[in-house]
């Protein structure tokens, strides 16, 4: 019984470090600990890149011990706080993900960063047995710093996504490099035996001129050398605009792929759409854009050109019409009149916290009127509803 | 009484002041005080970098002190006429934008950077105190110039709208760079210690590097170096793509949606449309084209292929039919019996001054036609009502 | 009388030299006089090349006044044939373009150029007078070169299209580049006073950097000279994204704009579809690509999967039917039963003579049949009549 | 009699020996012979590389007899197997594609290369020649290892499908890459005759600089100079920016048409849809995704957001609905119940097998019941079975 109890105690708490040391990942902000973290991973990046300067290193070698003590300790109780909480990582329903969460957890990539970033605590306590560790650290801190830009996730689900373009791409290139360097080495061998000295070297000719960068330090002297180099740019150019292309577009639809997803549950919860079915709720979420502004700005002003109306997600407004002003909330809009009876905007209105809208812009609007009849109606009669009240 | 009057007078000499001053703002096209400044700052401007040159510096610096003086004069004006008449910004109710419109001008970006670009009239005044301010004064005229490059605000509105995905891409760039540079610097500073002398000048490396710019001055030697340097370089394309695709899509967005904006202007005042609802103008508004023809020009030959109509925005054609030639004014259309019957033009179409149009394409022509049936009988009519007077 | 007769005769001559020597203006294919003058042309730019060449000089310099002679007589008679038979130029109708053709033409820029690419042959007649001449007129045949590639054209006229958001990101970047070399020059002409000598020097730095090309003979070395560098290439790469999208863009649409032309054209000289009005002929033309097949090659093969439909616009094709061969000719279309029954291909076609042909794909057949009815039921009849004949 | 027996037996070994090396033409997968044909020329490849190097060249050469022999062996046998089996190339309907199959094959690209990789046997079994062969041949083995990189084939084939503007944009990169080099040439000359030495130097100056490669081995010092560099490079990026942006445009519409062709047949044969007719396919194929699955993943979890339904392609999955979970094979679907209610999904749902499914998603598929009536009908149908089984 007793057991059971502690048992359930310790789960509590452990549910507790869970929520704060995976936080991150379920929300956008950064709670304290991870900034703590960060704080304690851009130090010790800070001392090391400083420490590399020949002329901060005497300075920074009397602070390093400190600093690396505490950064030491910091992530030995993140690796800890993540090794011990990670059964809690449940889905949706509350239910646990894997079976082995412990294995699972630390054979990840991140949880070998993890546990490999504590490396240097270890060797501040032992004496400093080898240089290369300590290089491999700053590496690993890299590495786990990774975690905290949540940009580096969407660049790598855009690769993952179009990992096979990518590779037809890459292989193609390869294939191209290997020809035009080895090419370019037996047309210049004799013209320059020390600069192009053997294929591995001319390949490093090959990815520098065909990705363009063109350091100087290997170019082609003789004619056919010359025109193999010219001709090699301009493939570099046509094969690598193929990548460059694949991750550009890739990145701007995942992003408009996760603005639609997250567009669709606000546009399921707001009082207008809630009662649609799943297909219309689709359609509207498609045509709204979302916008959120600090409090005290003024969204739209009197007098202006209509071209939006705007649904209120969450956060308050005040619309300053006579005989005094009215506050809007979470679920209402403004706006439809200016765009309905094309004239300019007729009162102002104004953010009285930070305020997040549902943007529908002008043609979108008229869409949205002609496809969907009940819409329309409904907007139209809180227009006329207003209209009487004022 | 007297007080009020004079106080009249003067607001009004300060709102002309400030249509002068501020009219770039307003309207597309520089007026005499504007082109006076902008004569200002680019004498200003080449009189700095002529006097860089040493071969100029003497017979340059004989006229410095007087360009100079006339420049500060000019420039403290500007300053003080903006700083008085800032108040009269509004709306377009021609109600006051803000209540302490002195403090947001003078602390807005470009009211410091005039309030600056003053002070080398002082420092001539008093004699030369100090090669810093003289330096930092060219780069405010600079600034102070951007105010009349109307593209560098197009540019600003892309970056701002675009905010998001660009920090995204670029945090990523900066922590990918970060990376890249570390581990270059360990793998090479054995075998180059006097060029990857420290991490810093690594990060140098590496955005010469991921930026495919390439100047040579460090370049690795090292196999596993050259290996990193070459996926650096693929990744530095990759992740390049990114903002730059943002920065192209969002500057082609924008122009087309301020072009859309100004095109539904003039098509909610052409008489043929005026009666619609907005949404009928929202749909024309996006098939149209503005095009402006200098006086004189052949808009249409006779015998030519038909492929487009015209409808007048402001300016004046002529039509040489028989028996003698029509004039055709803002408001009317021409060229819509070719597209109708699928013939080529009956007749040539001139500018009498330059003239604003907006166009409708072939394709654009015949969905128009469809999708408005009113607009399908409008033009009909006018063009049978042409036929029988011919 | 006589006067008009002999009038009328050079007028007819003026007629067959202007339609020998402004050919290329109308035709796709180069005639012999265009291929002379390009013959022409060429030797004496690889006569120049070589000559530039130090090794070459003495063995070219011997040809080198013959034929510079050839070359000389040659441009000459072009530039004085172009001359005389402008006042040829006629619109569709046979009317003249323009009243002083003479000086319209003189005054063009490939006029100007036709002119002075004449002057070495007077300069090989009186004696070499200046290096200098011979210098541009190198560039002049160049010039003059390009009336005959007609891609160049193609991307003048996507220029011209997309000037004004051309000039807008233009001007951007050289503001920008303005800024950022004076800031350059500033915080390293003291480190490096040598490389780094004045404003224009650094102008220099800076395009080469902000286009990335990086040729190494200008660098930073400050840290805050190298920070302002990484920034500067990052601006670069952006400002410069916004041409390169605009001009690839513009020239993929017109290039397409010019198919969708010509296909146009095809589209109203087919039987089937000439009954058509225009609005459904566009919507045709849009779902068309052109194909030009040489002789003897299998169009579809029997047995194969039906992916498309193919309408013949000129040349003649032979289908492989029992119980002899069927041959097609310019307006019949074959390949629709396969699309039709979804089954695959039950004949093998071939072409006798090179037979260009408007391609219908898969899903642009479907949608066809299913928008226009009529064509649908006049595809269905050919398709029974020809099943009924076998 | 006994003639022909032994013909048959030939030629059914023959049948057996083209299936086993022409393979990779057929499937996606390389087979055992595929596999032992790359590591053929890898390894030569890889001798090849490493003896170029010179501290391994001792080593290498002592292994190269050797490998080079068996190499030599394999490429002999593949290319008389492929000579021999040639004439068995069959269209869809088993006839024979060419008439002179020997010829034909020997005599295209891939077909001489074939060929020409034996040569090194034959230099081994004769003593070394001549250098020259050696190092063309490594050429030719990189040509014939294209063949299996099949990504090289699609990139030939968009270079094939967009060759004409290609061919536009590249001819006046040409023209504008000999202008500017003469031009350069002419201004650079007189200040740097030993580097700009004759207009073919300048032309490497020319494409160094119009690609932005920039290595900066030759670079222009006077200011007109420098102002045509500059101008070069801008015109370099925008004309480098067309062909770029053809060949990634061309790549991922490539690759699109590649994907429908290929879900089309899939569609065609899902029992839910064989009965729809060719148009209504094309609908739909448009509409799904394929995706390929490892065996013991979950698909779906219950609880999950519903963002898209599932149609089974091949393999097997396991639903775990109670009493007792259902399997469902190729041709079923699952996913729709949560779609068309807008409800989380009620079931996980994991594969058995690796498998391959189509995906619609959420708004495709609310698209597609709205369109197809039927479809919608058949999906509820079975929906409700399940409904009332569970």
């Amino acid at each position: 019984m007793q057991d059971t109890t502690i048992a359930t105690a310790s789960s509590s708490v452990r549910e507790r470090i869970h929520s704060i040391v995976f936080a991150s990942h379920q929300s956008q902000r950064p709670n304290a600990w991870a900034w703590t973290v960060m704080a304690v991973l851009l130090s010790n990046l800070l001392i090391t890149i400083l420490e590399s300067v020949p002329e901060y290193f005497h300075v920074i070698s009397l602070w390093e011990p400190g600093v690396s003590m505490v950064c030491g300790v910091v992530l030995l109780l993140d690796w800890l706080a993540r090794l011990w909480s990670c059964p809690d990582h449940k889905d949706d329903h509350g239910r646990a993900i894997s079976l082995q969460p412990h294995a699972d957890y630390q054979l990840s990539f991140l949880g070998l960063i993890d546990a490999l970033a504590t490396l240097p605590l270890f060797f501040s306590l032992m004496g400093h047995p080898s240089q290369i560790w300590f290089d491999l650290e700053v590496v690993f801190s890299l590495f786990k710093f990774s975690r905290y830009v949540p940009a580096l996730e969407l660049v790598g689900s855009v690769v993952r996504n179009e990992k096979r373009p990518l590779i037809a791409a890459l292989s193609t290139l390869t294939l191209l490099l290997t020809i035009n360097s080895t090419c370019m080495y037996l047309l210049e061998r004799n013209a320059q035996p020390e600069i192009f000295k053997s294929i591995p070297h001319t390949l490093w000719w090959g990815i520098v001129t065909m990705t363009t960068t063109g350091y100087g330090d290997m170019a082609p002297v003789t004619l056919l050398g010359r025109i193999l180099g010219g001709v090699s740019m301009i493939i570099g150019i046509g094969m690598l605009a193929i990548p460059a292309g694949i991750v550009a577009t890739g990145f701007s639809n995942e992003l408009q792929r996760r603005e639609l997803l997250s567009t669709w549950r606000l546009v399921s919860h707001m009082p207008l759409f809630s009662a649609l079915d799943a297909s219309r709720i689709a359609d509207i979420a498609g045509m709204l854009k979302r916008q959120i502004i600090p409090a005290g700005s003024d969204i739209v002003r009197r007098g202006q050109f209509s071209d939006s109306m705007y649904f209120i997600v969450d956060g308050e407004v005040e619309v300053d019409v006579k005989p005094q002003p009215v506050r809007l909330r979470a679920g209402q809009f403004f706006g439809e009149a200016g765009l309905l009876e094309n004239k300019p905007r007729n009162a102002t209105v104004t953010t009285l916290r930070t305020t997040q809208f549902l943007v529908l812009g002008l043609s979108e609007f008229h869409e949205l009127m002609n496809r969907q009849p009940d819409i329309r109606e409904k907007i139209t009669a809180v227009m006329e509803q207003r209209k009487a009240h004022s």
